[in-house]
């Protein structure tokens, strides 16, 4: 299993840390991410949206913010994004419409919010939290989520928002070979631009001590019939719980769902005794032996990131206490 | 927590069942069920209807047929009864219509399959078998997972039957309550034959020691905005795997989402060494911690049911081996 990220704090930021911890950890997905198939100026790209994000949660955190607040403040940024399958860089149903599903869970009181098939809210995430502190319920799904989210007062879009050349080429391609595409692979015919979707997530620790994961998507390229992948699932995509982790997951939905992954991983640090490090590699084996590829990403009361993921690359990147954000892409 | 219903097998059956064991359990809802709210009458229909349901996947059982269908068979004979809150029972939203959700999981593989607010389709745990056979995803939802059902030929139905007279005295009542009614929680203004509904669920264990699950429901009285409980959700309304146990969920769905109810309930048992009573009870407290009620059926390898429940009462019933199913309601 890859490591996480390099350690780049400086000793003075580490000795801050050990009184009261506070990082967060992001990711944009995990898939066929390799040297060859981005650009310089495409990876640049990248580089410096995780690193805007991993800011935008670092500076609530900073401000004695909660953890809530910043893996929502994360992921608004990437949704914002083109370069990411989220919010804004949605990739397209097999209808040519766009699709979007978002999750949120604080670990304090393990409250969670999640939305499905939305197609007009610009960021997800905040329908999700909407749903958790503005309704009796968890999950919205399809026009009612949508209806949902426009009462509550949420920003909506119109449809040329979402709409990208390189998305509607990609749709174009995996109808013409009737495939699935997930995340960030690329297929044999891939045009130019390919393999740079994916799933975006957030996990974070506040200097209360507090976790809370977030997880948005656009799901599947050319996906059919209402399809809900695991993003949206509490306990698949995203998971948070003060007495063990916070969890957000990225990859190919359903196995994550039929691995019950983020609360398997829980579960393996709470009864099981793992490491962190440890329990996301173990579910990451149980995903592959269901056929499955992706990520994690893991943050527990300790502050210290985790990162696991069997694809060739996910792009990902964590900021602890005051230091600067570190991304990566690659293995 | 109440115990399992009284064993009442045979001295005899319970040896060939210590060979090769084979038991089905069920439930069709847990809520404010009392003595006093169920007439003579009424109540013989639905211990006649539980019996029916356990002899459909008990025949299935005896004639080493797999888990998967005996789970599938017993929750189809609950959807049909207009008793219970799925299929043909459901009751309806706040828009008068009705939206059905269902899952099912193969504890050989963990292969698994759900459908969220289905409209028109007879069987809705046929839809989330199809979806888990016949598809590349494990969930659909809304005006999708219908489609999808629909290609794959399964019955549908005209509203009018899923149209009694009783659930829509349900929702008039909850409608000027503006309150969301959770399975048998009879309102304090409740019609004559209130306090009547529930999800319905089933887990099985077969002759070659293969564990399944299923839920089916209509949700929640009065429900907006495309809200989706527990039921539809693997992990938290189903779950099934061969390593630990077989387990499907009534109640508050939301509590039961953020406890991920079923999967937390199979980690205790297989991480945490407990007992399924004990794990079964555990995760109980945790919903009621919550701020939620419901109850939970699980069986395991030994062929054992489970059956805990924090309300007044639970449909319920199990068939071990060859012998006469038996039913329960009240504590």
């Amino acid at each position: 299993m890859p490591g996480p990220v390099a350690a780049g704090a400086t000793p003075g930021a580490r000795a801050a840390m050990q009184t009261r911890p506070f990082a967060i950890a992001i990711h944009g997905g995990a898939g066929t991410i390799t040297r060859a198939a981005l650009t310089p100026g495409v990876e640049a790209d990248y580089r410096a949206t995780l690193a805007a994000a991993l800011r935008a949660g670092q500076q609530v955190l900073a401000a004695d913010g909660p953890s809530l607040d910043a893996v929502a403040a994360a992921v608004r940024v990437l949704e914002d994004s083109p370069l990411f399958n989220a919010g804004r860089g949605s990739v397209f149903t097999h209808d040519g419409r766009i699709e979007m599903d978002a999750s949120i869970m604080d670990g304090r009181d393990r409250r969670a919010g999640a939305v499905a098939a939305l197609t007009t809210i610009r960021n997800p995430i905040d329908a999700a939290r909407a749903v958790m502190e503005r309704s009796r319920h968890v999950l919205l799904v399809g026009a009612g989520a949508e209806e949902f989210a426009r009462e509550q007062g949420l920003a909506t879009a119109e449809p040329e928002y979402f709409h990208t050349a390189l998305r509607w080429e990609q749709l174009r391609v995996a109808r013409e070979s009737d495939r699935l595409q997930i995340d960030h692979d690329a297929p044999a015919s891939a045009p130019a631009g390919d393999g740079k979707y994916g799933t975006v997530g957030a996990v974070a620790l506040d200097r209360d001590g507090n976790l809370a994961a977030a997880t948005s998507t656009g799901g599947l390229t050319n996906k059919r019939f209402g399809r809900v992948g695991d993003s949206p699932i509490i306990g698949a995509g995203t998971w948070a719980e003060n007495e063990s982790v916070a969890v957000s997951a990225t990859g190919s939905g359903e196995t994550f769902i039929r691995a019950a992954a983020a609360h398997e991983l829980a579960a393996l640090v709470k009864y099981g005794g793992r490491t962190p490090q440890r329990a996301a590699d173990e579910v990451l084996a149980t995903v592959e032996r269901l056929g499955g590829r992706g990520g994690l990403i893991v943050i527990d009361r300790s502050g210290e990131p985790v990162f696991a993921f069997n694809t060739e690359g996910m792009y990902r990147g964590c900021a602890c206490g005051v230091s600067a954000p570190e991304v990566a892409i690659y293995r």
